[in-house]
C-alpha cells in the first residue's frame, strides 16, 4: 500500500520538479521577475509543438487546464488527460479508447518521463508538458507552466485574452499566491497527511487562518485582486472547488465546509460560473482520485456519495463587486 | 488492528444483548408490549442496587444518560463512566482517578461481564447495568434498559417527570423508532462500516431518504410525536449530536451537515438546550473515540478540530411549535 501520510511528522510536499521551460527566446525569459531560474534548459514555442498533460483529478492540472482555456491556447497546445486513478507509478490514459493517449500513444504518463530519462524515480505528477516528437516530457513544473503559458505564449492568446499577471499589483499578487500556496492549496494536504496530531492540528490553525483571511479580503473585491480575474483566482479556485468534495472530510479539513463561508461559496460560484472555470470540474474524477488514492487514509476505498453539488450554480451575487458597466 | 468494517459485505450490528430485565414484579412487566420476552430472567427494582455504566462518547449509552436524567433517578441508580478510547477488549475506567470506577473498583467494564460469564466472549457493550453486590453484569440490552427506566421505575420517579411513552401514541412512536433505529440511529454505522461502495451506497440512500422524512416531519412538529419529549426524542438525538462531529466525515454521511437541515437543526438544538439532554454531550470524547477505535476506517488515528460547535446554544424558535402556554 502506498504511503501519503508521513507517519510521527508533518507533510512536505517534493518540488523537485523537471524544471525546463518554453520560452519566446532561447535561454530568456518575457518576464523581469524570474532571473533566478534562467540557468534552466529552455525549448521554444512553436504551435504543435507540445502536448499538456493533465487530469481532471489534479489540483495542480487543473490550473493549466483552466489557464489554458482562458488564454485560448487549445489550438496551440493540445492536451491530454488521465484517468483520476493511478497506482504508485504513474498516472494512466484508462479514459482514451484503447486505453492510449490518442497522440502520444502512450498508456502510462510514466513512459514520457522514462523517454527523457531512462532512470527517472522520482515522482509522475500532472500537469506535465510533453514534446509530442519526441514523446519526452519538457517540464512538470506546475507554476512555471501557467506562468509561461501566460508570458512566453502571448503571441498566441486570443486577442480578448485576460491580463492574468497585471504589472499594476504584480508584487501584491505574489505575495497573495505564496500565502494561499503554503496555507491553503498545500495546507490542506498538510492537514490530510499529516503524520502526526500536532503536525495536523497546526496545519489546521494555518489553513484557517488564512481561509477567515481570504474570507475577508473576498467581502469587498470581487477577484483576490480586485475587478479582474488573475492567475491568484485560478490557483485558489482549484482547492476551492474540491474543498467540500474531498478536503472538508478526506482530509480533515472540517472546521467549515465552503458553503458555510459567504464571501469564498461566492467567490467559487462566480469563478465556476465563468467559461473557462466549471467546464474543467469533474466533482466524479475528484472524488474517486482521492478516495481511492490514498489508500492509507481511506483502506476501503469507498467514495462518499456527498455532498450535495447542484448549488454551485446558484446565484451568486458577486457582480455588484465588479467593474461598473 | 481491530476491523469494524465488513470487507465484501454490508454492515450486520450483533444484536444478542445479555436480555435480562429490572422489572416490578418477578417475572412480569408493566408493560402490556413486550409479552414476547417474558422468559428472560428478572430482577427486581431496588434503589442503590444497581450502577449504570456509560460512556459520553457511545450514542447507545448516551440514551440512558439522558433518560436517567430526565426522570430523576441520579439517587435511585448511580451511574459509572467509561472514558472515550478503548481497545478490543473493554471500555476501561481511565477517566476515574486511579483508572478504577470509585463503586465497582473495576478498571474494565469486561471485568462485571466476566463476573457473570467467565466465559463471555461476546462484545463488552455499554450501556450495561451491574448488580453493586455482585459486581455481574445484569443487561446491556440498550432499548430494554431505557425502556425499563421508565416503565418499571416509575415509583422512583421525580414527580414531573414527562411521559416519555404516551400511551396515546404508543403504536405510532413504535414504528418512527423502528425506522429511526435502522435507517438513523444504526443507519449511519452501516454507511460507516459498509464493506463494499453498493453497501455504503445502499445505506447512504437510506439514510438520507430518512433524514428527509425526518425533516418534513419536523417542520410542524416540535417533538417526533407532538408537542412532548418522548423516547422516540432522546433515540433521534443521540444520533444527530453526533452527525456533524463524525458520522458526517468519518461515516461519510456527507449529503448534507445537520446544520443545513433546517428543522432538524431546530429540534436538535431545542433538544440540546433543555436539562438532561446537551449537557450530557461531550465532544471532545465523541470524536476522539470514533476516530481512535476504528482505526481500520482512520489508520492515522489524528482527530479533526472541526467542526465548528458554538452554534448548538444559539436560538431555535421551535416554541411555537410546542404546547400554548
Amino acid at each position: 500500500m502506498p504511503s501519503y501520510t508521513k507517519q510521527g511528522s508533518s507533510y512536505e510536499r517534493d518540488m523537485d520538479y523537471i524544471p525546463d521551460r518554453i520560452t519566446q527566446e532561447p535561454g530568456r525569459s518575457q518576464d523581469r521577475y524570474d532571473d533566478a531560474r534562467l540557468d534552466v534548459r529552455t525549448w521554444p514555442v512553436e504551435p504543435g509543438r507540445y502536448r499538456l498533460v493533465a487530469a481532471r483529478a489534479c489540483p495542480w492540472a487543473n490550473r493549466s487546464i483552466i489557464v489554458r482555456r482562458l488564454l485560448g491556447l487549445e489550438d496551440v497546445i493540445s492536451m491530454g488527460l488521465a484517468g483520476p486513478t493511478h497506482d504508485e507509478r504513474s498516472w494512466t490514459f484508462d479514459l482514451d479508447p484503447g486505453g492510449r493517449d490518442p497522440v502520444l500513444g502512450y498508456e502510462r504518463l510514466q513512459e514520457a518521463y522514462l523517454a527523457r530519462y531512462p532512470d527517472y524515480d522520482k515522482g509522475i505528477t500532472v500537469p506535465a508538458v510533453v514534446e509530442v516528437a519526441s514523446g519526452q516530457v519538457v517540464t512538470n513544473d506546475f507554476p512555471w507552466i501557467t506562468h509561461d503559458l501566460f508570458f512566453e505564449w502571448r503571441d498566441h492568446h486570443r486577442p480578448d485574452a485576460p491580463d492574468l499577471w497585471p504589472d499594476d499589483c504584480r508584487a501584491e499578487m505574489e505575495e497573495v499566491m505564496e500565502r494561499v500556496f503554503t496555507e491553503v492549496n498545500n495546507g490542506v494536504y498538510r492537514c490530510g497527511f499529516a503524520g502526526t496530531q500536532d503536525a495536523y492540528d497546526e496545519a489546521y490553525d494555518q489553513l484557517w487562518t488564512a481561509m477567515d483571511w481570504l474570507e475577508e479580503r473576498l467581502t469587498d473585491r470581487r477577484y483576490l485582486m480586485g475587478e479582474h480575474i488573475t492567475e491568484a483566482d485560478v490557483r485558489l479556485f482549484t482547492t476551492l472547488a474540491r474543498f467540500d468534495a474531498v478536503y472538508h472530510g478526506h482530509f480533515k479539513c472540517n472546521r467549515n465546509k465552503l458553503t458555510e463561508m459567504p464571501a469564498l461559496w461566492g467567490y467559487a460560484r462566480d469563478l465556476f460560473q465563468t467559461p473557462g472555470f466549471g467546464d474543467t470540474i469533474d466533482f466524479d474524477q475528484i472524488k474517486r482520485h482521492y478516495y481511492v488514492v490514498h489508500e492509507d487514509i481511506n483502506p476501503s476505498g469507498i467514495v462518499p456519495k456527498g455532498p450535495e453539488r447542484e448549488s454551485w450554480l446558484s446565484p451568486h451575487s458577486r457582480a455588484r463587486l465588479g467593474p461598473p458597466r
